[in-house]
């Protein structure tokens, strides 16, 4: 079964190059067991062409890398953290994708004003607050991981219809239900924050969208009344 | 005769990808037969790549799946609608094109500034009004369809020299003489929507363009006394 | 003579492609021949892949198809005046690329705000009047071709080292010793604008270049002290 | 040693095409040979996709052309006297890539406000002034050199920790411990330019980086600590 997921997880981080998310090696996609006692995640700064399925290392969900003579992602804490709290997360993206990485610097959050937000996003993308030094210290990624899931649970946020989230003067984690729908939640935040920052400068007042219409586009594609796509999702 | 159309409509479905205007599934091109009883649509969700003719859904008029086993785009409906209601609509394009779609979500019309406007639409490309609660309860898609067709009754908009809306917090809906060209007009329609965005940042007072010049580059495009290209078109 | 002219011409018809100049059919260039009797041109509306050196079509300098059964561009009469009246125009390249277009649609001229700028044109890109209801009736593309004369003369421009100009409205027109020289400075202009615009939202007092820095730039790639390059240009 | 030099500058060159980052043939990169007494760097305007490892030009740390028939970039004189003063320098690139440029243009340095700089860059891109007319006529492009090393200076900036620089109307220089590393610094700053100034568009009074961030990226990926890839790097 990892033979499986390690092959999932080496195409989804593939998919960062063909997608346009990411630049030299800024992005890293995980994805977990069925039994959520293991991940698979990126060996650290390998560049994703010379990527194989057997180069992916396996890292047990408390932290011990398995047998592998590559180091994981150094973001691995982070990923560690997520499977732990955010029980429908089965695959996670990092990436430094351009405009989601802007709205994370301006630290503000991404307004849902339109149909494509609503699509993937249940409301608006949330940005964490920025670590403290003595956070920083303590255990950089694994206390990234930390805030993210405070922040959720802070503003009573569910992960499972927002899965993504802006990290402080840093870039976004985005989630879903495997590694390769997570790499689709990870495109479509890019194309929000795009159209987002572009919508800021053109129409700064320009109305959220209606109440009605996120729900409707929501129930459209996911959840027992989906009827969007051959199967109905998750 | 549909075995051709289903040809067309497949090859447009990929356009979508080739001249850059989709993200994951978002869009869909359609055709109607000759004698307007039938149309042609992409089945929903289906990744463009791996579309074939043989997997265009056939929709009648008035709504009924013809012999397949993939589902229509879940925005048959307001295909239809468009169909039934503007006679020169022989092919639609949907897509979630970036700049259109930013002025969809400030819900602000594109005025009319240049020439490569005018060589495919008469004036201002309109925006809709957003669809009330009860509109969305009683079918969206549908209701969609009607109010595209109510926006360019209510403001006198002729849809056959003026082939594109946009939809309120959503995206533009585009057409024309076959679904290649309605390909064309999206194309069309993204490019001036980058330029008019850009446009509004650089010089919002920038004044339209001259009616004269308008109408000048209107006629040597189409109708009668077209003299460009290698024939004429209506 | 008018053989090589034909390959020189369709090649850089088909830079317009490679390069990103072109959206649709949107643009054409054209060469003249060395005793300026003849000049080779894009047919009108002929998508650039299919482009062969047999379709080029050659129009004498007076404005006579000789010989081709297809139309040359529209556009022809633009191109034939600006070769009657700057005899260093030897290809013209006309396109409706993005960041230009915006210009001319702003109405506003390009200022020369840095090297890359000064590398190709000396001076700030000169955008013209609209022209008059009068004008379009008696021969617009015509009357296209001679008010870029009249804008250069007027304002005392020499199109030995100012290459481009903008078309109120409408999109560029450039021009270069060759054809293939004319797609170089088509392809700087829309660098330089893209450059010009954006700098304008991030910072509208920037300076302009120091002249004793643009006078540096020209000389070095241009003239009888050039040494950029491994020959000196004209 | 030289041959296997000129084939990794070469390769560097020909990055400047597969990353975007050359319009034309606006830029070059050089490699300086283990004892320092030579440089490689690519012909004055030649086209990069020509470009092989015999071509590329040997240039004694003194300025002499080392038994070569093609021209060294008209920018060698820059090259050289960044080489004579930072000693860290092994590869160096100059580009005129977009969003670099314009902040050239616009004469301002590139805030920290992220991590993704944060992992290239300690601090502030900085600018220089412009040159003088008299640095201008003795010698164009070696007082370029002398005024990038003088603001380095005088500002009490690192070049190992900072390797970058923005030429006031011009356009960046970047460097680092190989040319491919010179490449990599290419990249990420344009990156890091091209959010940047959105995020001024944006949110122009977004804070800096937080200082104990900062560290932490540097550290992360730069210096004995360092845990990220799979070997430490200087």
């Amino acid at each position: 079964m990892l033979e499986q997921l390690r092959e999932q997880v080496c195409k989804a981080n593939k998919r960062l190059v063909t997608e346009n998310l990411v630049t030299l090696t800024w992005g890293n996609v995980s994805g977990i067991s069925e039994d959520r006692k293991d991940i698979v995640i990126k060996p650290s700064g390998v560049p994703y062409d010379e990527l194989t399925p057997e180069q992916m290392v396996i890292v047990s969900i408390d932290g011990q890398v398995i047998d592998s003579p590559l180091r994981p992602s150094s973001d691995t804490p982070t990923h560690l953290e997520i499977y732990r709290h955010f029980p429908n997360a089965n695959g996670i993206a990092h990436t430094h994708s351009r405009y989601a990485t802007i709205f994370a610097q301006a630290r503000r959050s991404i307004r849902c004003t339109g149909t494509t937000h609503a699509d993937h996003f249940r409301g608006d993308i949330p940005v964490t607050r920025a670590l403290t030094p003595h956070e920083v210290e303590s255990g950089y990624e694994h206390e990234t991981g930390r805030l993210i899931v405070e922040t959720f649970r802070e503003n009573q946020l569910d992960p499972h219809c927002l899965p993504a989230i802006l990290l402080a003067g840093h870039a976004p984690f985005v989630w879903g239900p495997c590694p390769d729908r997570a790499m689709d939640n990870s495109v479509a935040l890019e194309a929000i924050a795009e159209m987002a920052l572009h919508l800021e400068l053109l129409a700064p007042n320009a109305p959220g969208l209606e109440a009605h219409i996120l729900a409707k586009h929501q129930s459209r594609k996911h959840g027992p009344d989906a009827y969007y796509g051959q199967t109905n999702t998750p």
